[in-house]
């Protein structure tokens, strides 16, 4: 196989749409919001096909022509990510009245979750630029994922993250030799402390849409799911949203894909899952708002999506918005039950953020919003191993 | 895609080579020793080509002609099973003289084990041949893929294990909804325990190579990594053995695609690794015997190679002799120096057992046994997330 070349062309603020250079390190615009990566789009059309994608490896490299590293031979850093399988839920799919329910594993990627597409894109783009070091807020599984493709990379990761975060993730931290910060509070509260540590030690700021790549590798999670559907993708997509990054990621994908020609019919309606008690997107879907509002003293025991105010919720929102989805909450005591009637039912581990997807959808069949027959795709965010009580 | 036909013709025992009927249930041979399936060797060579396999879906069911389901449309049962990746592993094998090191990472399979492969397929064809439920002993990885995989399959699983075994594989086996019972002891007394519930309640027996299909399962390891290395194998081969199944289902691997016509020139030299504390098939081998003694009071961090008495010992030692392999102990501080190394310089956490391949393989650098230039594949048999201290 001959190698897959990126058409990355340049980098463009998702507010104010201000165009940067792609090939130095860039943050976020001047104006305060996520610069997105954008390709020459006819240019990657010429060699992304559907028969061209057959003769490919089984993983998320093989949609390069769409991903930022120019020069994967030298730049890749791997951990050997596979397609995550599609896994049908028929039976509880049956019991909460959704046929044709079924959620995509992401918890079979290295290091346990979806976290580790975009440690893989974003690190190795990292290391494609000249980054030696970076620091990163997480609840866990990012810095998890970030800490082993840093060390992988040869990058020194600086990890800060909530006391409270379950101890696995300090484990996978430390044992990749990642300096790991914890802090009291949430992830915002990590978050101040990585920006210190930005402007006084100069280390790149890996936070989440602070550096450009990131989603890059999330969004593979669209490319792959639309192939898996043989490009008729589902009528509906819920989603765990804590930063959000999967979803706008995954969106983003399909748009791409639509527009160099894969036949996407139409995109599934999208939903934002969270907690209730950290529901930020929800209330502000909720006042049909296109921005969310800090909330206060958020708490939930499905912690990778414990995040009071994103700074890509804008970019959920507009998701949503775009395709007549919804934001949705569900409480903790909805989620444990979810997660264990899936496990009795399929055999199946859900992570807790996971089973707040199915929690939500079993909400949204009870009240109508899920119809009679619709295809249904939950994201399964992390493998179900990593959350025992 | 056409489905994939099974070409299992029949079973045959191990030692005396007697023939059973493979489509009735069979457990072990009147001789004692396993029964192992056999296939239509030409039948299959029709359909299973190199260039064939190109078109086939990326994971274990791709094999499916020496795979023992007759009917997979009605009887697989699959949680998606990933083709797990090899993982390069230049820099810690640079460290220890091993350029050319590398690993089958198979903790990205569903249940975070290699088990799940044993479990897809000996749970698949249970359903097919009537099965309502099974009891077996276990370690924890295996009880935990098998709970699943029944639960899936609609199979009562009754799972019995260690009190010592790690929490995390009691939780997997009681989300499933499997009747757990824990014993004073190591697997020999779970086998025990099973025995009973075999003779008194008639439940299918599924311990280690007491029913011939796990070990179908676990063979496609052998498959895939012949694959993943274009059909030239690697040189040697690092196996953490417990029960051995894994690399007594590897060589059969290798050996039916011999005698199908694929381009294996020569079998890697196999060696079968255990832990210092429980290493009754490394004492066999240095005396020179064909099968092991009980091994007392077995003790060892890495649980799942805590096995003091193989059924198929012997298989093991044939398939180590015929490859020139070898038999090798590592203690429990060798194993955990490995485990954080290569986490320290690959970015890579593996679990207790597949770390003890590493320390192996470091161990036979040494003495000369792995020479200059050798590829060495390791077998990572499970995810590092299930083993946190």
């Amino acid at each position: 196989m001959t190698a897959i070349r990126s058409s990355l062309s340049h980098l463009e603020c998702s507010k104010c749409e201000a165009h940067y250079d792609a090939d130095v390190i860039q943050h976020l615009c001047t104006c305060g919001a996520p610069l997105l990566a954008r390709y020459d789009l006819p240019k990657a059309k010429a060699s992304l096909t559907v028969s061209g994608l057959a003769r490919r490896p089984w993983s998320l490299w093989r949609y390069g022509e769409l991903l930022p590293i120019r020069d994967p031979a030298r730049n890749t850093v791997s951990l050997g990510e596979v397609v995550t399988p599609i896994v049908p839920l028929t039976r509880h799919g049956a019991d909460i009245g959704i046929g044709g329910l079924s959620c995509k594993d992401e918890g079979l990627l290295p290091t346990g979750s979806f976290k580790a597409r975009g440690a893989a894109v974003g690190v190795s783009r990292a290391r494609e630029l000249g980054v030696t070091s970076f620091a990163m807020p997480t609840n866990g599984n990012a810095g998890g994922a970030w800490a082993m493709y840093g060390r992988r990379a040869g990058i020194a990761a600086r990890v800060v993250m909530p006391k409270s975060a379950p101890a696995i993730h300090r484990f996978e931290c430390e044992a990749a030799g990642a300096e790991v910060t914890l802090v009291d509070g949430v992830i915002s509260d990590a978050g101040k402390v990585v920006a210190k540590m930005v402007t006084e030690a100069g280390v790149y700021d890996a936070s989440t849409l602070k550096e450009p790549y990131r989603i890059e590798g999330k969004k593979t999670m669209g490319f792959e799911l639309a192939e898996q559907f043989d490009w008729r993708t589902p009528d509906v997509l819920l989603y765990p949203t804590g930063g959000g990054v999967g979803l706008i990621g995954i969106y983003k994908a399909l748009l791409e894909l639509r527009e160099i020609g894969f036949p996407i019919d139409k995109l599934p309606r999208m939903v934002a899952v969270q907690a209730a008690g950290c529901a930020p997107i929800v209330r502000a879907f909720n006042a049909g708002l296109r921005e969310s509002q800090f909330w206060n003293d958020s708490k939930t025991a499905a912690f990778g999506i414990n995040v009071p105010k994103a700074l890509g919720d804008f970019l959920v929102l507009d998701a949503v918005y775009a395709t007549a989805g919804c934001a949705i909450a569900v409480d903790d005591t909805a989620i444990a039950a979810s997660r264990h009637r899936v496990a009795a039912a399929e055999g199946f581990l859900l992570c807790p953020e996971g089973a707040a997807t199915i929690a939500a959808a079993e909400e949204l069949r009870k009240n109508g919003w899920i119809r009679d027959g619709e295809r249904v795709l939950a994201i399964n965010t992390g493998s179900g191993l990593k959350s025992i009580p």
